[in-house]
């Protein structure tokens, strides 16, 4: 275990040399696939139009450095999100896919795994399925992220006091009566979360993963999540460890989908805003908000024009792939679209869509993606991810600790020696 | 005129409160293009495949934070390269072309004027024409960065100490007499440099740019011009203030050019190093080091594959461009392009360079460039800019000003608000 000294031995002159106060709870916060282009677009799509100046985000407000994301070097430079969560749960590099275990598949301590020991309440608020790989890295272990049915099955003796997300379908009814008779909540619909008071809690809000943000009215279920995850964490006196993740930054920048993945980012930005007021009110609380790796190579512009239209964006009312699924069951698609697209596409741009709508939903969803992107200006490169570096945000007690670069493996390092002193000792 | 308890005065954590030392000399750095998918691939560019750890490059160990580039609102959310550097040189926005001069097209003060009324010394060295936007903004005002004559011209007026890079083209005969007529040391080869004992100095080594450095035998022009610079300017008692540009890397992106943008990359890191080494050593030297915007869309990793394989381009022994040049000039030109590239390419592969071969020397360089992108999987978005969030490195007295994010004209607000005490009350 490295020591809060050995971390500021950094040649970095933005790191501090005192020993910060420790925290006595900590959140840490992924934006999955959230590299430097998304945060940059959602500047810009949050931007007042009425005004000259360009107002800050949360993540400009919160902005402290920056992290190289590669995974162990068997798997090249350009990391997935198990190696990733791997290396941010408990300081180690390994093979895309691992989920805490290193090269050799051996289990690796986790941040939650400590924190247990020393009494501190752990949870977990995500928007994919609960047992997806970030979530599954900082609470399970197993040589692959795909054996879903074994990590949820894992969970189970994790102790976690917190999990909330999606994911029912890897949870059977003999392994609810499980967690049930460990003296677990079950919820299987998101209107029961209110009402609950104390930990423990399995909360599992759909099948896989909850509504895209663009498509959900009630709104802001990741804030809502966060809100209620703090609430039952801070009853444990020793204090806490969270994880919350805006999980699906990163499916629609897969589908390279800026429309979609900008209601998530707003979504992920809520949730660190209401983490932002705890930490400011509770004084005792650190927030380090990182992202696994980038997703989709993302260019806010492209195709050699100096411009992006993040106000297309704001017009567009569902998800690409709901747009589709309402258009093929229409008669009458063609002003159905306009209507959730926020303009009229021409004449030409109508006759692709029909000819990609007689193909299906899928074909029919890219194309209106790519409609999108060329109204918008928006590029990407890849259906998977990129090795860019992603940034670091903190505050709270020890948040000057991640000032300045560091590897993901740093971060898990950092703030493992932020733990309650007996834990470093171990 | 911000003071530097203004420029602390904001939210993030990160910048410390207490006013720092002032210091005497500042240098000024932009690489040109150069957003965080140039600072990542440059550092698995040099990782050293023989150790399981990557090796930290000159940028990990002086990042500090990150700053916005877009330009004033009428040039939508964008920059170009005048538009950044009129921030980066004035602290104000303005529209993309604007080299210091406002919307309304008058001219603004910029941090050279201010310091050559101080009594510093100024300069500049880039691989650029000296003339061309960036450094342009920090020594003239032009409504135009295309009027190239016109501000080598204004050059004539700036009383700047040291100007070099290339740029013969815009430089008449009597427009020399003129520079010499006020003092100036006319050089027109880089060896010439080596002599130079004292200020003024004119030393314009191309007709345009300098050679890409991929080409370059003598290597590393760029430190030795900063190497140089320094030498003449720290003659000053008073201080001095320069600026450093590594220009080609933005050229080399917006030919999507990866083999010669990581030699571009490792010629602007070499003269950071240069630059570093004195920072250590003077002890009264800041050094700030942005990007001025992001060039390409560079993707490091693309076509939904987690590969990048920067060991491709360090094979390549030419730039494409010259590569094609001298395919062309060659019956033997497939054994040749294997050399120059450093792989045989596969018949499929060769049966296309040939195609492009006969279109002549453009169409050949962009097929080689892009088998390069292949067998290295980059991606690219734009010929152009695109809006990605620029990183901000820096060391020195005022170092931690710089932290945490910030726009491009905060930098200059805060670098004007450590110039000496006199200027920032004018």
């Amino acid at each position: 275990m490295i020591s809060p000294a050995a971390v500021t031995g950094s040649l970095n002159s933005n790191v501090p040399t005192a020993g910060p106060a420790r925290p006595k709870n900590i959140i840490i916060m992924v934006g999955d696939g959230m590299g430097p282009a998304y945060t940059t677009a959602y500047r810009y799509y949050k931007d007042n139009p009425e005004t000259e100046e360009v107002e800050q985000t949360v993540f400009d407000r919160l902005l402290v450095g920056m992290s190289s994301t590669y995974p162990a070097s068997v798997s090249g430079y350009v990391t997935d999100s198990a190696a990733s969560a791997t290396a941010l749960a408990t300081g180690f590099k390994s093979y895309n896919g691992a989920i805490s275990v290193d090269i050799e598949k051996r289990p690796l301590p986790t941040l939650m795994e400590k924190a247990k020991a020393l009494g501190l309440a752990t949870g977990v608020a995500v928007t994919s399925q609960v047992n997806h790989a970030t979530p599954a890295a900082f609470l399970a272990h197993n040589e692959s992220r795909s054996n879903y049915i074994d990590i949820a099955q894992a969970y189970l003796n994790t102790d976690a006091d917190v999990i909330l997300g999606g994911g029912q379908q890897y949870f059977s009814e003999s392994l609810l009566a499980q967690f049930t008779a460990k003296g677990y909540q079950h919820l299987n619909e998101f209107s029961q979360l209110e009402a609950v008071t104390r930990p423990k809690v399995l909360g599992l809000f759909a099948d896989v993963q909850l509504p895209w943000a663009i498509n959900d009215k009630q709104g802001h279920k990741l804030s809502k999540m966060t809100q209620k995850a703090i609430e039952l964490l801070s009853q444990n006196q020793q204090g806490f460890v969270l994880l919350v993740e805006g999980s699906l930054i990163d499916w629609a920048g897969h589908s390279n989908d800026i429309a979609t993945a900008m209601a998530e980012m707003d979504e992920f930005a809520a949730a660190i805003e209401v983490v932002e007021q705890y930490v400011r009110e509770s004084k005792d609380t650190l927030v380090v908000i990182t992202a696994d790796h980038n997703t989709g190579g993302l260019s806010v512009g492209a195709n050699d024009k100096y411009e992006w239209h993040p106000d297309v964006l704001h017009k567009v009312k569902a998800s690409p792939d709901e747009i589709a699924t309402r258009a093929i069951a229409s008669e009458q698609w063609q002003p159905l679209v306009a209507e959730l697209m926020g303009f009229k596409p021409s004449e030409t741009e109508l006759t692709a869509l029909d000819e990609a709508r007689m193909q299906g939903n899928e074909p029919l969803t890219v194309a209106l993606r790519q409609l999108i992107d060329v109204r918008s200006n928006t590029g990407w490169t890849s259906g998977g991810h990129t090795a860019v570096d992603v940034q670091v945000f903190s505050s709270g007690p020890g948040a000057r600790l991640f000032g300045g670069h560091q590897d993901n493996t740093d971060i898990a390092n950092k703030v493992l020696s932020l733990l309650p002193e007996s834990a470093t000792q171990q």
